[in-house]
């Protein structure tokens, strides 16, 4: 794990489980949001905030590959990693793993929007994390 | 739209937006299994009868592309297509429109798994029906 | 059924079922709402209207008992009506069956706020509407 | 508090959010039902082992009372208590706090089910720990 890499402990709601007993592909777009939310509170920063002054940063695409099902209770450790970023876009790598076992791999792109949906450069305390993150 | 296609209605639910009023990208791997479930329904048979049987369908791969948000109460019309199906794997494409407006693009694979989650090939009746969407 | 009452069907998506094979608490809310909001319609408004008018309704309130279980791809009937109302309140009543099956009762007060969150006298079209339906 | 409660922080997650910037009223059922999982650990049972040991617990009514809006971010702290428990039911209370703010108080009534959704009596492991929690 680099030094752009967040760790984040997630435990399987009941809630989030089939008829299968497997988390639902459904509930993994929320977890990766979970990531990337407190991926960025370590940087003393907070999305609630971003938000708040007008930075809004949206899902503009998503990929997600399945290895082996997680299961009602399991302690999962996402993995979100900063791939790439811009000042109007931001992709994410993510790893879910369940001790030693992957589970599943996703990416993401997000766009930075205003309030309003167009597409607007990000905020400047934002880029300036995201540049140190890289360096 | 050709043969091995289906359209279907969705009316965007208010727990399913966020607070920047768009639907979260979590639903729509829900709308694509609804798009799915009605495909099979068309043909004569039902995923449930086919759970029932032993036989399951995982989300093995899912990606999507957003385009424009959809949003409270839109009345969204999702396109689903089989792209390409063997007895292990099925593979769909889809489209979310509002209107003339695509919304969302996005494909998934499934596979053929018993309760236990072993692959396995999948069951006559379904291989049928897929076969004939395909003729 | 009386005139202020309102029928919808609901079809049970995979995902809202638990790995016993039970439609999860936590969807019934939504589907309640989805009974106001289709209510609503049949008279002409449209809560999505309301909102843009600033007029918001949040739930107080909620209870549910729970008879029998929803299961996957049951085809619902959910039975709302409003049992009273005020400028500033309305209560529902609710009843979920599959068949002839009552499956459960549910209960629910709205509370009429701003967008602010401060309660507020409910809109005159709404506050029509709903004197109209008790006529 | 007393012997019988259990105190659980959930961070709100950005899709349990609504429109309106408040946590829907659906989400609550979710977090209650982390507050009994969460508690009964600490007996150091396990709901997970429960149930694959044949018990089952379903919510047979619950009832939720909304003071003030939960929002995206907050740090709740959710209070669960036993109020009563019987050889077939359990009795919860449930109080949703932000800081010194009481937003939310609800109950719930678990019956003791069967995997095929027969009332049975609770394991005898289960009864112990609840005994104990009440002496």
């Amino acid at each position: 794990m680099t030094n752009n890499s967040h760790r984040l402990e997630i435990r399987v709601r009941y809630a989030e489980v089939d008829r299968l007993g497997q988390v639902h592909s459904s509930r993994y777009p929320v977890y990766l949001e979970m990531g990337r939310t407190e991926m960025l509170r370590t940087t003393g920063m907070n999305y609630r905030d971003l938000e708040a002054a007008g930075c809004f940063l949206v899902v503009a695409k998503l990929g997600i590959t399945f290895h082996e099902p997680a299961r009602y209770d399991d302690l999962l450790v996402l993995e979100t990693t900063v791939t790439r970023a811009t000042s109007a876009r931001i992709d994410h790598k993510y790893k879910v793993w369940r001790g030693e076992t992957l589970l599943a791999e996703a990416e993401t792109t997000l766009a930075s929007v205003s309030r309003e949906g167009q597409v607007q450069r990000m905020a400047e305390s934002l880029l300036k994390v995201l540049g140190v993150a890289f360096s």
